[in-house]
């Protein structure tokens, strides 16, 4: 059902900070930064073998990431699983008995098909599903 | 530097409730089981792709484990990177200033070579740097 950790999410107070720090000093690539606003996110793609490292910088302090800034601090935010067909993976999931963010699978950083499952039935891990884009 | 995600780790306090959403809701293969009593956790692992979820479930309370659940309930805990060689890895990461947990890599699950860094220097996230062993 997942073929592999596609990236994992990592909340950020200071995006340059973080850049330096996964590009510098990991020696990972950047390959990718766009503004995804209906997640209320500034994000940053970075190689890691077949899978990224994602950063997320929140737009304010009232979205999802910044919240979950405002309680935790900065650091790991959530987990992505790559999966071949992102709304089959959603039905199944959801006929196991899971709690979903997402009911409908909507369009994520790089034009990717994501969905959220709620952390309530995931073992309090905020676990995301991603259909990779062509080409990724 | 990093070949990869080797895996997440993941705190919980119900080990067989966590095992059964693993395996059977997410359809990941168990593929070992241990009690790592210098971590003070028993352990395990699941494959996803080439990477693995690492189940952690604290002996005590008091146990770094048990000290995070105790504050922050069960969720993602950590995030390791695969490396060729952890003692030169570490090296690296020392001169380019890095804090570190582990000043000497340890042996971790499965017999694997390990260390962690200091999540104080790396944005917030408890990371580790895994040599698998041969074989794996």
């Amino acid at each position: 059902m997942f073929a592999r950790v596609d990236h994992i999410g990592v909340a950020v107070e200071d995006l340059d900070a973080a850049i330096a720090l996964h590009e510098g000093t990991y020696g990972m690539t950047l390959v990718h930064r766009e503004v995804v606003e209906a997640q209320g996110v500034e994000a940053v793609l970075l190689d890691v073998g077949e899978g990224h490292v994602e950063l997320l910088r929140p737009l304010s302090e009232e979205t999802p990431v910044g919240r979950f800034l405002a309680k935790r601090g900065p650091g790991l935010h959530h987990v992505a699983y790559q999966v071949a067909d992102v709304q089959a993976t959603l039905s199944a999931l959801r006929e196991r008995g899971l709690q979903l963010i997402d009911e409908q699978p909507r369009t994520g950083i790089r034009g990717s098909r994501v969905a959220f499952l709620h952390p309530a039935s995931s073992g309090g891990v905020l676990t995301e599903i991603v259909q990779p884009p062509e080409g990724h």
